[in-house]
């Protein structure tokens, strides 16, 4: 059977920049449009020219894409020809390939924000698309407001997204601009077009999230014969965001009936990349990664729940619903207390440990991870203080040092020119290779303020450790997440770390304590205890 | 016309507790029942008595809800009987009016997890739902990987499914066990099912968000037949979660044509509550809220496009499909100061200060909040801090004390008996009335342990405030919580303190800085001023 072409239309650089927070610079414009075109889309919104100085510049030395670089604009006022209209001009000038422009199709819009008759309308749609395909450029039409037009005046909507077509769009795409339309009124609406006499190779959706049905609402307008998908990566987008492509994409390449039918210009190899491309985005942005997003999130391949654990270590696709390697994505197997031995078992080998069916220290680890949860630890995120802690159980572990006393104080005083100024000041004795050593240290930032006193025990303690500065030089503490929870009857706060290192090692680890700073630093000895096993690290009389 | 009735089932606390990174507490699971309860869902599914220890306390003391509480476990297993099964005995001891078993549906899943023949899962399965039927229960069947058995073998999973329904099932739930099914394969699914002979009353539908089609995949069901949707609040779930009911209940109570065929528990002001709801449960998890989700978002009605603000300035449904009162939610238009001053005259009003339209202290505060909101401070939430900073641009805040400095210590060390302890103590020097106040306190909790540094600031602070020292007596702060977020280029700390007065009085209160200490000195002093302003306590030569 040949395969269908489907085309992907992305417009993070456009509707994705509506996302509040969401700011680019020029610069990263073409960064996310190279990662779009290594993708494979074949469209590349690349923002509104004349709207403001980022997007204009970006055009002045747009990228060389193999997908189509596409500016976006809106249809010519009316009461002026298009070749009149300077917001469009800046458009034109921009020097596209294709330009894509919105205009309206819905009764009530024509009427309230534009306040012209209806049949004025039509003819700025129509001339504006002419005079696109008369300056040699590919057209395509934003149908604003087109499934709320569908119920309030159907044959207006459709007259009108006809006349965009009938003018020469390659594309007329359907746009559920409040994001309000339900995956039967998309079926609807683009069934009702394809009747009115457009084929279907000529339809677009253009779908937003705000009642979580942007990818449904995307896939039934495919199945009822649109053949382009508009949306962007990371489902960026004006409120609630937009078709996210981060899910269409994979679930259009990998899932039936999609996968038979269709073709679209990302390889299986992109697809591989999508993960990476994902987070290359949030990068970029400086935003958080979402960990529960579809097929890319950290958690999208986690199994928590032990039934499902024991199950993936017999067959993966017991609780997959597809490969995670095919997106770039990998299996996580969490610790916490409802896992099991065979879930344990299987984490302790990914930890490069391998225990025998029915070692009586698997039950022990057991017992003390549940043990510590219920006094609020949690071993979900922090692996490498579950790897201490089972090594502990296993007489894989070395004490490496053993901490003695610390002591922290943190003052705010008036300096001497009457500034309020705050000092954290740490002092940590510790015993390593038999000998006592002290060491002082104060807080100190990248701009030398003062941290806090998480800051000035970390500094302490990592000092002079001896034998292990070596191993602990390249550490550095990445984040640090702290949360009131409940260890038995009474609140409790339970600190995690992240820590990395010269090699690009990242690792977590967890302390809980009714003491932040105890919890803290728990947590900051974990961290280098991990560190030095992994590093290998010799000890005294053992290593 | 007669509205059908369509039930909701909450899997907050079970499916929802196997999101990565959540782990409940007993009373945390508590009061997210309550809030369940308050939101009107039919069933709380409450979790796995005899899983873990939480679940087991939980049910120890359930709460009296007005849904019915649920229990959640397996089908006994094969080869003995139910009464025998010493699993489903501690599920069937937690009393519950309901109680729902997941068991196999799929072929493969009975032979590669079970190991056990078609029949003999079938037995399982008749005599588990009987046994529950028997004591008087309610049962519900979660039909584990029902879709994709399907596909398996029709037959089988077909056969699985109705022999719960016969052995008295109250309702056959249709799970999406790996969240692969897409919505063509739920309708095709459900119509199976009836057309087998189970009615569509007796069928509910537990979908997962793995290709982001866990909403759509609940109504598709509805609309296929099903009558009950299993979902959580928020999406919380294994992986990419559960089928989001804060984003389902308004859909289905406000969007056609659910809204006017069926009819749920949730009630319009129920639904008012919703964003709220939506909150508090991050708040509870110590989640950050997700500014795009879809109804309660905090973006959810932000237009950030300026043609979609002008235009919703003349009509908001212009570009809102609809009214965010309805959910709890406001709509957000950025840059737009005239919304900025109505909005915040209307708060003010709140706190019972009247200000004239116009006053020039009003953009004063917009300015103040926009400036400590890019350090990372938060007043969603820091209700009393918003108004100190408000009442300090209008000149209604009296300075009450001055904190000349603080210094407080951690120390960690062993006892004579070798046993590791900590010691927080606080010194504090103020100024009131003219007159230089020293105190010192060490940290206590209730059992006399050790609190942090904190709870020793807090003492200390709070020990001689001279004649405001009535004023203070009474506080307890009732909540701690601490964030790391951005505050301009560097992390910084923000911490919200929850306090609450003899009067039952409750507010919060944030500080941030990159020292936590710091943070939470501000938010403290923050908590005591509001609470001297509320008091109406008297100041020397003002008051």
């Amino acid at each position: 059977m040949t395969k269908e072409r489907l085309y992907l239309y992305d417009t993070t650089l456009r509707d994705g920049q509506q996302t509040q927070g969401v700011q680019f610079s020029t610069e990263e414009k073409h960064a996310v449009a190279t990662l779009l075109d290594d993708l494979g889309v074949d469209y590349i919104e690349g923002g509104w020219p004349g709207a403001n100085p980022t997007d204009s510049a970006f055009f002045d030395v747009a990228p060389k894409t193999r997908a189509v670089m596409t500016a976006f604009g809106m249809t010519k006022r009316a009461g002026r020809s298009a070749e009149n209209d300077d917001v469009l001009a800046a458009v034109m000038n921009a020097g596209t390939p294709a330009v894509c422009l919105v205009g309206k199709t819905h009764d009530f819009h024509v009427k309230t924000a534009l306040g012209i008759s209806l049949d004025e309308n039509v003819e700025t749609i129509t001339s504006s698309v002419a005079h696109i395909v008369a300056q040699g450029r590919e057209a395509l039409f934003d149908a604003e407001h087109y499934f709320d037009g569908l119920k309030s005046n159907p044959d207006y909507t459709l007259r009108a997204a006809k006349a965009a077509y009938d003018a020469g769009a390659r594309w007329v795409v359907l746009c559920d601009t409040n994001g309000g339309a339900l995956p039967h009124d998309v079926r609807a609406g683009v069934k009702a077009l394809i009747e009115a006499g457009v084929p279907g190779d000529h339809i677009g959706i253009h779908t937003h999230n705000d009642t979580e049905n942007a990818v449904a609402n995307s896939l039934v307008a495919v199945a009822a014969g649109a053949r382009q998908i508009q949306g962007t990566l990371n489902g960026l987008g004006e409120r609630c965001g937009n078709a996210n492509l981060t899910t269409l994409i994979p679930t259009l390449l990998l899932k039936e009936p999609y996968a038979s039918q269709f073709e679209t210009g990302v390889t299986a190899e992109a697809l591989r990349g999508l993960k990476a491309a994902s987070r290359r985005l949030d990068e970029i942005l400086n935003r958080v990664p979402h960990k529960q997003a579809a097929f890319v999130g950290a958690s999208a391949f986690a199994h928590k729940a032990g039934l499902h654990a024991s199950a993936i270590a017999k067959d993966p696709s017991t609780y997959e619903h597809i490969d995670p390697a095919a997106v770039g994505n990998t299996r996580i197997i969490p610790m916490s207390n409802q896992a099991g031995q065979s879930n344990l078992r299987e984490r302790l080998a990914g930890m490069g440990v391998t225990v025998a069916k029915g070692d009586p220290a698997l039950q022990r680890i057991l017992d003390r991870v549940k043990d510590r949860e219920a006094q609020g630890f949690s071993y979900d995120t922090a692996q490498a203080s579950f790897e201490v802690l089972a090594r502990e159980e296993l007489g894989l572990m070395p004490q490496f040092f053993e901490v003695k006393r610390y002591r922290v104080t943190v003052e705010r005083r008036r300096n001497k020119r009457n500034e309020v100024v705050s000092l954290s000041e740490a002092v940590v004795v510790v015993k390593v290779d038999g000998e006592k050593k002290l060491s002082v240290s104060e807080s100190l930032g990248p701009d030398g303020s003062d941290r806090g006193p998480v800051n000035a025990l970390s500094r302490a303690l990592m000092k002079d450790l001896g034998r292990y500065a070596d191993h602990v030089d390249d550490i550095r503490l990445t984040d640090f997440k702290v949360r009131i929870t409940n260890g038995g009857t009474e609140a409790v706060t339970r600190v995690i770390i992240d820590s990395e290192d010269g090699q690009g090692r990242t690792w977590s680890t967890v302390g809980v304590s009714a003491n932040i700073v105890d919890a803290s630093f728990d947590a900051l000895v974990d961290a280098i205890r991990w560190k030095l096993v992994r590093d290998g690290a010799a000890q005294e009389g053992r290593g």
